[in-house]
């Protein structure tokens, strides 16, 4: 393995003639690209580990699941499997024996050891068929280290549900506001909040709903400003870049 | 011309055997269906005739239109053209200069006298920029006989300005709802109030707006009961729709 | 519960001296919205209280299903079920044993006591494949207290068995129109009555028809006036559209 | 040029052993198809000539288009041009004198002796705005040798004025039904003929028309039978189909 | 039931004076258009009574199938049943038993008494994937009266497939190319022929195939003229439209 | 005006009998729900006022954008204004002569006083043409109170343009990433960062670009994690939201 | 059989008086075209016999499958069968006891005696669902004679993967890129070399991954030059591609 | 400038002892990727240098493009300008006065010193409107270095022009097909050769053509093998992509 020590011991040997510069500079150069930005690409690596704790199970096996969820398990001591089918948990069960499934987020998780979640975080759903995404979502921010606030069945055709909740929307670090059908409810809370929202189509719904897109198209076209959307259905990319947004305000003060 | 009166003396002469049974037979099975069925068809042309009053100027030359407008405006004393350039305005004013020119509806029309007009209808438009197509729904109705309430500027991105005029809005009989981008205005609206609503999306908008198809598929999807849709931009077809439903609360009650 | 007479008391509290003025203002600046504008939001959940007897089963599970329709039988004495399986049906059956199931509209309903129902709307089919929708509407409008005019196997491309039925489509207060394919029904009816006309694209078709996406563009650019399109398959709504449209024609006249 | 003649020739040398074996073999190998399959695709050339007088304008210079105009001219005596703007017109007429220009089916035309034209098309258009897209299927139908029966102005919102024209309507050879919007005509018309209808979508319509599409997947997915569609605005390849069909009435019969 | 019989009926009271004319004009008066121009519709459905006998069974039950297919059989000696599945076959054959099912077609079918059959149709499908739509064509042809030439297995990646019926498909009065994934046979069969072609879209392919569009564009778009399209997948339209077509050639000559 | 110092006084007199509770009902039940609800609506508007400050110009006429730039330049003493053309910029100068106009971002903008702005945003353009858009989301954040860093040219077709610029990329609290044609920017940079990434897709490209759809696809289906996406060319809406999140880090630490 | 060694042996007969020239001539005449054109059909036929050993299963039956398979591997000693199910494997495997079945690639092939295969194609993977349409092209390529060097594994969301492997990327003559979901990894790798870089998008995604067309449309809109798009899902199609271009870095200088 | 000489000149210090082994690690890692990785990617480069002479004009300034013109026409003495208008042309000219227009390619182009032009392309268009695309793709093939053999007028409604070209398409080494409307030429030709053939959709057409998109899905469906497609009108890149594939025919044989 190429890492700042190898490369260290090279330049020792370079610096104590044991080793000719031709030579060194002909391993720096075989190096691959990897190796040789070892500082920031191991740097960054480390920045993004929580992300290669997660497995997207729906294109794998069982099989291929359950080893991929014992090794992470194992490297990590956290590990989720997201899209996972009752026949995934099965299989991975055996490996790891305290994995948990969660079925309505259709998710396998494991935690050694809990992280301290913090605040910050509110989840929104439109209604109950848009639960199995939003809680994919909540169960990312959970493994995450984040507590969402979850806030359900607060469809827009009922506004006075959303009223409601003003104080908890208002006080949230960032919202993810979960929709399907005509998808309006993040321009709803996207004019009543100073925070980032989050938008996630769902593919609930029928005929014009075109499995979502009709959703989706709500949301891009928002007249509430300061609103990123995600895929549809995609309640762990909208979990995972609220967390990634909370982060920041529990980092330090920069100013 | 085939009518009633000719049938009636075809009719008579049969009786005086004038005129066999025969040759009546052969001339009733030559009749153009549309004479035949006069009764029905006459009258339901009489019904229909605020119909006919109205010109879809778009595809015509100045000249054609003006011809048209000058025939309508004498045959039934009002006349509404839709889609009207200032060209088309400038050509028809020729031949009939009581005409008038509404810019922003981009719409000409002439009334004789004035109607008496009925309330019901609240006309609501979600921005700005929806105003032409708003507007073109509002002087249908006006021409048609009735007075819509308009509220204007109440994009659901500010819910609280929907929510002020709630009792304006709850005591329509029918409420037409312009929005283009994300369309969302007759979903909450739709959610507020037991009336018929009537869902115009607009071409506002960039981008996967989609000319109109966003705020379309949002108002076809919306989770808010008792909505009807018309096509993108078509402010005249909402206002004539809203103007059949409000002349049925001034019809006689039928129970 | 906050409600009208909780507010009148504490008004009283504060008149007579046992509430101070700070304390009166804290609450009512507690009070969600929902209960401070009770006026009018109550009333309006008056006004819409026959929507939320409603229940869209295809997202829920048989249990879930059977709790609410249970729960809403009880309360208002009414419930509609629609896109119910026949597991949804004898889940609920259990809970409820009066329900009944309209297998072709794919329907679960209850009524204890039955209203009275009204005449006035004309529910038109063109072809044998959209009744399931068409039937939706239907039991609709039933629940709903109306007692629409069924005109089944009506489509254009036998334009005699539309015309044969002038008279009955002609003395409507509203019609709602179903069809899939090209859906050309609602243009035909459309130009030969003068009320309102609801138009239903339905998804039967195959190749282009894109399941109801011909069918609807043809509803949208109709050349008749006068006409609201819903989703594609969306009879509960074409229905309940229909119902507050018919209703108008019941009210007390306001001219 | 290699011809029935030439081979015949080269066989003679053969067997006269004026020339090898090897070298007729080489000869034959190098001929091209269409030379080999001469009475094949020479006959098939000469049925086709009727369609190599016709040059597509719109992507032509106007000199380009003069210049193949003059010379179609002369080879064949009579020339179509397509969306021909009076651009091209004035430059083709500069070398073409007695060339015609229709500006409504934006065609410029030339026949130095008129043939014989044959009845049996009828050719229908639902509103004023298809004019343009008929006339180009009238006057291609005029050069090929054929008198189409005009029938304008009869859109299926105002049923009646189909049905008036049902003797024209029902004793034709093909229908050609030009229609925009939602392009209901050929459906209504195919459903009360016998014989070839061909359905042609216009661009005319606005919003979700999508410059034709509606018409056109309305046509694709009519629930009449005995139905072509064509590309949408392709008058030229409607009135090119219905020449092949009603030639085949004065072919001579066969059974 | 009114027919011409009851009108001359009515007529000779008028003309015997046992019926005033009053009375005679509100009987005609009431009417149902279709008995009154009785002479037209009644013709037009002996006319087009040939398709009275066709079935779409996919949106039906067996049972219903069973229904219509006994009694169509009865009043026509003749019944073709499309998208049948073995279901309905079996369920009709209790009831028919001399009914046939066509497998590759999926099509149920009977005959009492052949009719003679008409040369004259060229049937072409590119691919053996295209084979049902193929067929489901010419049992149409058939069950109409004409003998289709079957040319399969002739996709334009072999032109020399095409060419080596050249001979065939140049004698043709109207020829069905089936085609799916680019859809490229009709536009290079309709460059060889001077008759009329259908082209049929079919859904095979994969991916951008997008289940029959791209070849139905590439049909719509095709440089070759003379040329009309069907839906995707619509073989019975095909056949249909072909039998229309080639009758033609039949008919007496008019000129 | 309703506020809390209104209620509070109404309350007082209602201590003081001075107003029967009675009328104090009344005036509770009038108000609008904006009022009553003033301590969170209004809190919520002082929140979002950095977004009053604002206008979309495309769809105004220079007079009203003039007018209202100097309203909001008035009470603000900052604006912006987004898709300005040259005359709105001329109309608006007249009465805001300190109005500067930045071509290439097509927008105006004036700022009394500017704010001290705070470091963290990292703004990509992945080509020339991008820059528009990534201007228009540049000058967003400078108004908002934030310093981009600005890293252009750096599309993917040359990948060690994004490498280099490692360093920069990888401290950011927030990355905005712009591109057209493929957009794969985004995909790119969010497998190198830790941070939240805004995709912002531009509708530079052409053919099957479709306008910036495939770009907004691409970023929708990234395969990296932690990424928002916005509408096609809404360069303001991702400066919005890069400011939002870029807030939160200068916020107090809440842990 | 008509062949050059028929042609040359009626050729002989002719020069030897054995047969006439008239016979000789109508033989000719009667040839298919095929026949005629042999030199340069059978020519070709023998440059394309590569592909004539491919079956395209998926719309076959078991049956048909086995028997096209025994009769391709007897005639050219070697077979691929593609989109094979294991009920297509299991069939032919009783007429070819010693076909293989290829799993993950879904193909069923067969090889008499192995060809040597050459260098120069490189084969990238993005994920590891893009293995199937992946391995499908790596056994094409296999059975064309090529030896294409796998790289799997490497998206672009992980840069550095695809950078380590610069060395093997840069020394091919042809790179197959398979990617679904954004598939942005043929950009990123066009962007490094200069040889042919042929991209295949997968169906790999959801939601706006629209089965591929995502994937497809960020690949025909590269910013990187030299790169030819397949089909959605087309392994076999990019295999055959890769195949005929190494080809060329094989035949003999030509300059 | 960070290359090998900068990084040997550093590893000949520590050797010496002049610096240390913890400063030579520190610069190393903080050089840019781009530097540690200067063999491959300044190697890559050189290979790339062709394409880096190519400006695509389209969104540029006259004055952007002269500049940039005028700078790599002195570094590489030759430059390719893509979609560059008259404007372009004259502002470029005046700074480099060589410098040529080709009108029907739009493009402009210098070449200090022609290179020697390889033999091996062929270059189809199907229509005279097809030929600004197919000769962007000839210009850019000639100013890499390669002679394309150009067939025109090739459409495949007119097979035999086609098919008199097989020797010389059956010659080539790669083959660029260009087609609009159905876009089936490549599929035709695909079907005769065995070498690599790319497929050039245009936007010619109208109505359902979608600006090429009818074209594009022709392509991309076809069922001939061995072939890729690049984007709508896309001449430089099928040019670029056909330039490096017949380069693999001229390098140095390998096996």
């Amino acid at each position: 393995m190429w890492d700042e020590h190898t490369i260290r011991r090279m330049l020792q040997d370079v610096a104590k003639g044991e080793r000719s510069v031709d030579e060194a500079l002909s391993r720096l150069r075989a190096m691959p690209v990897e190796n040789l930005g070892f500082a920031r690409l191991d740097h960054h690596r480390s920045l993004r580990q929580g992300f290669t704790e997660v497995v997207y199970c729906a294109s794998k096996t069982p099989d291929q699941v359950a080893q991929i969820v014992q090794r992470l398990a194992e490297a990590h001591g956290r590990v989720l499997g997201t899209r996972a089918s009752p026949a995934h948990y099965e299989a991975a069960k055996k490996l790891l024996p305290e994995l948990n499934y969660h079925e309505l987020a259709r998710a396998i998780w494991y935690e050694r050891e809990p992280r301290k979640r913090r605040d910050g975080v509110v989840l929104m759903a439109a209604g109950t068929a848009d639960l199995p995404v939003t809680e994919e979502a909540g169960l990312t921010l959970e493994i995450m280290g984040h507590a969402p606030h979850r806030l359900y069945d607060v469809g827009v055709s009922g506004i006075h549900r959303v009223l409601d909740e003003l104080p908890v929307i208002q006080s949230a670090n960032v919202i993810v506001a979960v929709a399907g059908m005509e998808g309006a409810l993040p321009s709803v809370v996207g004019g009543l909040v100073s925070c980032p929202v989050i938008a996630v189509p769902t593919s609930v719904g029928y005929g014009t709903g075109l499995n979502g897109i009709a959703a989706l198209l709500g949301m891009l076209n928002s007249c509430a400003s300061g609103m990123g959307v995600v895929n549809i259905d995609n309640g762990f990319g909208a979990g995972c870049l609220a967390a990634r947004i909370n982060a920041l305000a529990y980092a330090k003060e920069k100013d």
